[in-house]
């Protein structure tokens, strides 16, 4: 009798992310993971990054929720190709997920592909999709001692986007504290800080990634 | 070759949690799972039910995270029984974790005991740990739309607070459109609204979990 031997699910996820990964690269497409927990902002600055840069690039987006499909339906009116994920109860997107919704995808007929991934701090972290680079959004009202009780997200993530700025000066929030926690933790991690409510800091996110994706798709080319 | 069929995960996390169950029961605890996003106030509203009940009734607190003890820290004041629980990655709190943390407690000494579960709005609610409530938290900055994208931790809850009702306002968070998808999920859950940093409805919350302790420890006994 011959016994299967079952591959780690981190393998099978990471061999899958891999392939995931060579669709992007041939098909000259820049992917952004976006991560936060639940009512970060995930939804609204892609918003604001569709109305910023879908003149300029090619975009494209993948909403990934446990259920419903409230988030795709805030985003059907940019006119962008978007596929909804349904996790039924999981508690993070994976690799195997992306490719089936990339089944769905013209992926020749995109620059820049942003994947929402369900609100949690924890698990999406452990789970790579194949992407360009890991972002994760931090909302003030958070609170500033989330890297050390979330430590993976933080030290994993490219990217720190801290949202709500225009909550700082309500509660306790130390955004000097957080900046220097991050930095031990991830020195090379890029940070910015924005208000999706009041619009300020968005436009230096949005001319940042689309140089970002422009610079990694001329790379590829 | 005899070949050992392993229970499933949740089985045999449910078996666990009826042996605390029964270890509360028996020493007359009344245990409350506190789960909620990172930073929607776990830590805060036990810190206010501290200060208004720990002189009524007899409290303990196991603290649930990641990593680090930032919030075991903050509880040290109080002078309450304190175990912390680092779950070195996992995402959630399970029945097995809290067996061993209460081989640390004198049961026998206390009449509530509040668990902080992991920052997360999704697999917490997968575990029952033997606890006597389920409660959860919901913060205004998170916004109203949670509960349809977040199933399973509102219909499971037996209470939601909701805590920040200071930044009742300056978003769109509706409030009646949050307590109608609430009570069409789960008709029965107990609805609090509060806001930890001002104190406007904590002294409800704490009367009334007060009285629910009470209640079910004369029922016990």
């Amino acid at each position: 009798m011959d016994i299967e031997v079952l591959e780690g699910i981190y393998d099978a996820n990471e061999k899958i992310a891999r392939e995931n990964r060579a669709l992007f690269e041939e098909n000259r497409v820049f992917a952004v993971n976006l991560m936060a927990s639940p009512g970060a902002g995930k939804t609204s600055l892609i918003e604001h990054t569709l109305k910023r840069l879908k003149d300029r690039l090619r975009m494209g987006v993948i909403e990934g929720d446990i259920a419903s499909s409230v988030d795709a339906e805030k985003l059907k009116a940019y006119e962008v190709p978007l596929v909804q994920i349904n996790t039924g109860g999981a508690c993070h997107l994976d690799a195997n997920m992306i490719r089936q919704a990339l089944e769905h995808m013209d992926l020749g007929a995109l620059d820049l592909l942003i994947i929402e991934n369900v609100g949690n701090l924890v698990c999406p972290a452990e789970f790579k999709l194949g992407e360009s680079l890991r972002a994760m959004i931090l909302s003030v009202a958070e609170g500033h001692d989330k890297p050390l009780k979330y430590p993976l997200m933080f030290s994993d993530s490219q990217v720190l986007v801290i949202n709500k700025t225009d909550l700082l000066g309500l509660g306790d929030f130390d955004l000097e504290e957080l900046r220097g926690t991050v930095r031990r933790m991830n020195p090379g991690i890029v940070i910015f800080e924005l208000s999706c409510r009041t619009g300020e800091g968005l436009q230096e996110w949005a001319d940042w990634l689309e140089e970002t994706a422009r610079a990694s798709l001329r790379h590829e080319s």
